[in-house]
C-alpha cells in the first residue's frame, strides 16, 4: 500500500523540521471503548517506532479504577524493551513510582487550564492539581528521568467557555519553571479556530515563554485541528501531537471524531516540504491496523489511500 | 440545537467578510449514490437559503445519462420559485438551452485544468472542453445570464499528478475573458495542502488575475481542506465552496469523505471573526437533515452538538 504524495510546496516562513508526538497508544487508546490486549498494544507501538516516529507516549500509570483501558501499563513497559525511552503518563507520585519501577524514563504530568475540569478529572483545584504536578516533575528530574506537562482545555472547557490566554500562559510558565522540558497545549474539546491559536502562542512569547518549549495538541471534534496547526506553525510552534488513525475521543461531546489523525498532520508538513523523519506509508498501514482492531472507520487518509 | 460557538479571535490581515458558495445540492447529490426525491431537494435548498447561504447551486443540466442523481433538474428549477437566481451546472450548449428554458438565471461551465480529466470526464480535449465551455459563456452573456467557471484538477489528477501552476492560471484566464465572472478552482481529488494553494494563488496574482475573481473548492479526501482555506484566506481569497453536512464524494478514490463539510467552513469563519452572514445552527439542522436521508455520518460539528 503506497498512495500519492502531496506535491512539495517549500513555503518561506516555516521551519525546515518539525518534531511529531504520537500520542495515540495512550490518549487514543485511553478514550477508546475497546480493551486492546497488551501484546496489540506492544505491536502498535514498535511499529510507530519502526516508522520513524520520535516520540511515542507508550501507556499511563493512571489509576486502573479510572482508566481500565491502560491498566496494563507496566505489562507494555515490561514487553518494550529497548523502547521505555519512550514517555508514559504519570497523574501523581504514585503513577511515577509505578512508572518508575516498571523501567519508564520519561513522564508525562497533566494539568487543566480550567477549575472546573480539574474539579471534574482531578477531583482538586487547578491549584491544588497543579502542586502535584510540580512534585511529581521535581521527583521525576531527581530520579533522572525527563518530564513533559500537558495542559488540558487551554481553548475554553464545556462548562467555563473560553479561557483566559493569560491563565493559560501562567500555568505554562508554571510548569516549566518546576523543570518540565516541554508544554503541550491542548484543546481537550476540538473548540480552537486558527486566529485563538495564535493569540494564545502571542501571549506566551510576550510572557517569554520560549516558543521551542511549546507543543500544540488538538482534537478535531469540530474539525478545525489541522488548519490550527497551519496557524501554530505559522506561530512558530515546531511539535505538534497526534494520534495515528486518529484514535480517541473527547469524552465531553458525542462525536466519535477524536484526536488530529498524524496521517493528516505529516500529510500537511510533508506538502510543505518539512522534513518529520516519519515514513507516512507505515504510518497509515499502523493506523489501518489499529482500526480495523477497534471497529473505528480507518482515518481519511488510510481510506483514500485503500480505494 | 443549538450548539457551542468558538471564541472570536479577530486577526489582522484576515478580510473581514467571505461569500461562501454552497454546492452540496449540486455537487454533493451528483456523487451520492442514493436517489433524493424532488421535494426533499427542493426542500435541501430553500433551507440552505433561509441560512443566509448568499448562493446555492441548486443543480445540474448534465444529461440524465450521466448523472441520474440531477436528472430532475427542471422539476427542481420549477419548485424553486423565486430562488432560480441561484445557479446551476451546465455541460454545453443543450444544457444552457434547457437551463435557460427552466427559468434559470445563473449558470456554472466547467472545465479540467488537466488532459487526462478532460478526456475521462466529457470525452474530448482540454482545449476542446475549453472552446466549448467559453462558448456556453458567451450565450449565457447575451442571453442575460451570469457565469461561473469551475476549473476542476487545479492541484493534480490521479493520472498526471501534480498540474502546473501555470496551466492552470492560463485556462483561469480564458475563462476569465470569456466573461465568467469568477473562477472556482478545484483540488477534485483533495491532495492539495498549504504552501501548493499558495503558489497557485500567488501564480494568478502575477498573471493580473484578480483575487477578487478567484473562489477555491477543496475536497476533504485527505483531511487538508481547511488547513487549505486557511491558506487561501491568508493569500487574500474571499469567496469558497463547500456542502453542508460536508455530503458529496471524489469519485476517483474509495474514500466516503467528500466535500468540505459547510460547517466546518463557517466554524472557522467566524472565529475569525470574518462575517459570512450564515447561521450556523440552520446551516447543521439542514446537514442533519440530508445526512440522516442519504445514511452519511453527520458532519463532525453536528455529531459534536447532538452529543
Amino acid at each position: 500500500m503506497t498512495g500519492p504524495r502531496p506535491a512539495v510546496y517549500s513555503t518561506p516562513g516555516f521551519p525546515t523540521d518539525v518534531r511529531v508526538y504520537e500520542v495515540g497508544p495512550r490518549d487514543g487508546l485511553q478514550a477508546e471503548a475497546t480493551l486492546v490486549p497488551t501484546h496489540v498494544k506492544v505491536r502498535f507501538i514498535k511499529e510507530l517506532a519502526e516508522a520513524g516516529l520520535p516520540v511515542v507516549e507508550a501507556t499511563s500509570f493512571v489509576s486502573p479504577k479510572w482508566v481500565p483501558q491502560l491498566s496494563d501499563a507496566a505489562e507494555v513497559l515490561a514487553e518494550l524493551g529497548d523502547l521505555t525511552s519512550h514517555p508514559v503518563l504519570v497523574p501523581n507520585m504514585r503513577g511515577l513510582e509505578r512508572a518508575r519501577e516498571s523501567g519508564a524514563k520519561s513522564v508525562a504530568v497533566f494539568v487543566s487550564a480550567t477549575e472546573t475540569f480539574a474539579r471534574k478529572n482531578l477531583n482538586m483545584s487547578r491549584a491544588s492539581a497543579c502542586e502535584t504536578a510540580m512534585e511529581v516533575v521535581a521527583e521525576a528530574i531527581k530520579r533522572g528521568m525527563t518530564a513533559r506537562g500537558y495542559l488540558s482545555m487551554c481553548f475554553g472547557d464545556p462548562w467555563e467557555g473560553p479561557v483566559g490566554k493569560d491563565t493559560v500562559a501562567e500555568v505554562s510558565r508554571q510548569l516549566l519553571d518546576a523543570g518540565c522540558y516541554e508544554i503541550s497545549l491542548g484543546d481537550t474539546i476540538g473548540v480552537a479556530t486558527a486566529g485563538h491559536v495564535k493569540a494564545l502562542i502571542d501571549e506566551h512569547v510576550q510572557g517569554g515563554v520560549p516558543l521551542e518549549r511549546l507543543a500544540l495538541h488538538f482534537h478535531d471534534t469540530y474539525g478545525q485541528a489541522l488548519s490550527n496547526v497551519l496557524a501554530g506553525l505559522q506561530a512558530g510552534i515546531t511539535c505538534f501531537d497526534a494520534s495515528t488513525g486518529g484514535i480517541g475521543g473527547c469524552p465531553f461531546a458525542g462525536s466519535a471524531t477524536g484526536n488530529l489523525a498524524m496521517e493528516e498532520l505529516l500529510w500537511l508538513l510533508h506538502g510543505l516540504g518539512i522534513s518529520t523523519g516519519v515514513d507516512l506509508d507505515a504510518v497509515v498501514r499502523a493506523g489501518q491496523t489499529i482500526t480495523d482492531l477497534l471497529g473505528r472507520r480507518p482515518s481519511r487518509i488510510a481510506q483514500a489511500m485503500a480505494g
